[in-house]
């Protein structure tokens, strides 16, 4: 029988097979738990579906946490625990708790002395730096750039002081339709001798991660536009 | 016929068999590969043989690339790709270039525009940080903390600051005979209301992840030493 815990179950990023990117120990373990806890409902039922397609969707008690939950909803949520039982937690894609709501339950969780078993699978964060690179003894993950153009420049130049100071590897994301303008305010604005790496579908059957001075990319074509990506700046 | 490209495979953290914490596809692509960039060669034939005793090794092409590789040995180590064949590279455990040697290679890989394609696997970092119940938003990989005192001190400060005023969850490392110690560093200099999160052999038969106030860190009979162990700080 399947240990009481909070198992954090990493989604597929796009749409590959799971078995092409999760180890069998999560299909395993997936197929024993009861009750999940899920970013969507939806696409939860159809990962389960492509995990197994003999899983009883039916007989499973789903609850959705989301960005919109809100967070006295989350206490209860982990109730089976009490009883003995496993949770399951499923984002919409990638690794729950990293850049995704999850962190949320996991820290109630801890709080509350409960098992906590995070499970291995894709993330883009952790992907592209290993394909760019970069450095990987100190990087950051500083999540979307700010919107407004006085905290926007001030973080620019603040990930480039980290770069020259810290050798700390900068990782960020952008609202997909905006990847392509991101790039020419990054040429625009930073020296030409800064090294970006874009890395777009990542695990995807379009994967591509280039990384080429920024005066470079200044005359390369691209399109990224609508495509989930993600970007390392480093010297 | 396997795509030539630089394939970064992750290797298990513990002795845990390959398939619980590797996907499928990494095993067949293995299997497809015959030269390998390794970081030591004992570690990398065991771990081939763990993925499929069948493995004829002694047909395979291997070379070492470690922390004493000069980096003028470097480009010549990507001839392969240049023939059109695929190159493995295998660290000692985890996933290669992330807090590992294996960054350079990629790096020379990129500049000369081969194809790099980073594979699935375990990474203690990004498996703490899901366990922890941080903020997964925003974080920062600082390796291992300066040594000496003024050095060090000061990182912690700033630790600190970044905590409070980015909310940016800390990760770092220790040599695992001093994870102890540090661990009552951590109590003694910084505020008791700080959370550390302590996550050792992870993905191992003892894992164990738990999150606490520094103030009951103080208080708890715990022993870390000479065990594989990554710390995670928040507010």
């Amino acid at each position: 029988m399947i240990e009481s815990a909070l198992y954090l179950f990493p989604v597929g990023l796009s749409a590959t097979p799971p078995d092409q990117v999760l180890p069998q120990t999560n299909l395993d373990l997936l197929r024993q738990v009861r009750y999940f806890v899920v970013e969507n409902l939806r696409s939860a039922r159809r990962f389960l579906k492509s995990v197994d397609k003999t899983i009883d969707i039916d007989s499973l008690k789903f609850v959705e946490l989301s960005e919109h939950t809100p967070i006295s909803a989350v206490p209860s949520m982990l109730d089976p625990l009490e009883r003995g039982e496993a949770i399951g937690v499923i984002s919409e894609a990638g690794c729950p708790a990293v850049a995704d709501p999850g962190a949320d339950i996991v820290a109630v969780a801890q709080r509350r002395g409960f098992k906590v078993i995070p499970l291995v699978g894709p993330s883009s964060i952790l992907l592209s730096l290993m394909g760019s690179g970069f450095n990987g003894q100190r990087f950051a993950f500083e999540g979307y750039l700010p919107i407004d153009d006085a905290s926007r420049n001030k973080r620019l130049k603040e990930m480039q002081l980290r770069i020259q100071r810290e050798r700390q590897t900068q990782i960020f994301i952008e609202t997909p339709y905006r990847n392509n303008k991101l790039i020419s305010e990054l040429c625009a604005k930073l020296p030409g001798n800064l090294l970006l790496c874009v890395a777009s579908d990542i695990t995807g059957p379009n994967q591509s991660i280039r990384t080429l001075e920024l005066s470079k990319w200044k005359n390369e074509r691209f399109d990224y536009k609508k495509i989930p990506t993600i970007f390392l700046l480093f010297s």
